[in-house]
């Protein structure tokens, strides 16, 4: 099996693809291949270059990660299962804390250590990269770049450790998922371990008339279905006009989840219907 | 009166409180200062070496500005007007199109140029400023570097315009908030062409159980109170739990939603209302 992630290696993506191969139990030789952003793993599996792909879509302090919610409205791929990696940034470099003059990382990552980057480094240059693991490989150049990644990139590109856990918050998780190409055959997945089964839908409601959000989480509400997620995402139409991206406990082929999604069907002017399936936890 | 916005000189923050004071013909003399970032200008305001901060909150293209809407959350402002402003992004230089091998903005500008930047420049380096005004400034240094930033920036910092309008999408919107200390004396603000006035809320729900959003949305659908807007924002706790920032039209001191808040008061672990405020457009 052949699985894209946001590379280099050393990337959260990384550790996603690998933790959520090893919970599957999948013992056959996995290749992962990396790509240099989001856009191009989705292109990967939408190509059928990869049997599917590993993408973030949520941090505990940064929220959603747009480009990944984007995609997924636009790409003809279907959520296969999840996994939430701890995220434990740390500050890398060849030098010494006082040579640091440039801080490289992922703008999800400067935003998740933005109040430690304001208390430490009030006036170095910020640089982003397309990920955590490709700033640590580029801080290898010079001792006066330090980069904000995981542990494992120290590692894997030579770093020292100058500071663990810079995140504002020390609870810090992001949700990944993993795709496939929606007429591609099902990758079996195990149930096994997992910590919820969830599915996920786009809705766009098309009038802003008052109510219409309200009513649509009421066919979930009349039913007793559980909503652990409600993200709006602009349409890109005009300012004001949203997507809703809901995630609700359940399968879409349960009897109760497929009468309500028939119900919203006729409300809303966009279905889309993501994908069902298992959620997984990595450990620290 | 003072006025604190995200600078330098040439911002869009910068046009929008521009507008803001002229739509609501204030003609005495507005002193505008520049800050460094969007959390400097609201400790002006709380500190009180500025009346009033002008902070961008939401676009049409790339969503939520996140640091703007935790900072309402932790801080005791009051919402007391909005301006939309029309983002039309250009790519300025000192140089030539074949010069360039840096590509300097704000993340959100990035963002809504992700496209652009992808068919255009694949392999130039991208580096993050804290404004897109700031990007340009520094962008008359060197040939090789572009700034994505306004047509004001250009004429501001010395550079040619090589490309006009490259967002991603043709409409593409920023709206803006105006913000004072919720201690002070309210501002006096016009309601002459206003296009809406609203009042903005931060509710967080506290519990997972189902149905609690959809409770506490059918308190404004069954008095007819149109939402404009709902957005989720992570609560940093911990993964999957969030808080609710609502917009809804009219005004806090409304009978009818007077009511509204009083009871979904009683349903949430947490409400704050942020203002109750009217709503300008500028022209491009």
């Amino acid at each position: 099996m052949i699985v894209g992630v946001l590379g280099p290696a050393g990337s959260y993506s990384d550790k996603a693809a690998k933790g959520w191969i090893k919970k599957q139990g999948i013992t056959d030789s996995s290749t992962l291949i990396y790509y240099d952003d989001i856009s191009d793993t989705f292109s990967a599996v939408i190509e059928g270059r990869t049997d599917m792909g590993v993408v973030p879509i949520e941090n505990s302090i940064e929220g959603s990660v747009g480009v990944t919610l984007d995609l997924l409205l636009e790409s003809d791929v279907t959520i296969i299962g999840e996994i939430v990696v701890p995220i434990e940034h740390c500050l890398l470099s060849r030098g010494k804390m006082s040579d640091i003059r440039i801080i490289l990382s992922h703008p999800q990552a400067l935003a998740q250590c933005r109040q430690f980057i304001k208390t430490h480094f009030e006036s170095v240059e910020i640089r982003t990269t397309g990920s955590t693991s490709h700033a640590a490989k580029l801080a290898n150049e010079f001792d006066e770049m330090a980069a904000i990644a995981s542990k494992e990139s120290a590692e894997a590109y030579g770093l020292n450790i100058l500071m663990p856990n810079i995140q504002d918050r020390k609870q810090n998780h992001t949700r990944f998922v993993a795709i496939r190409r929606t007429d591609r055959e099902t990758v079996d997945t195990s149930t096994e371990n997992a910590y919820v089964h969830k599915t996920s839908i786009i809705a766009y409601i098309g009038d802003d008339r008052a109510g219409s959000l309200y009513e649509l989480l009421g066919e979930f509400a009349k039913r007793n279905i559980n909503l652990t997620r409600i993200e709006s995402r602009p349409s890109k139409r005009s300012l004001g006009d949203y997507l809703f991206y809901i995630d609700l406990e359940g399968n879409a082929s349960d009897a109760i989840i497929k009468d309500a999604l028939y119900h919203i069907e006729s409300r809303v002017s966009m279905l889309k219907v993501l994908g069902s399936y298992n959620g997984y936890q990595l450990d620290s």
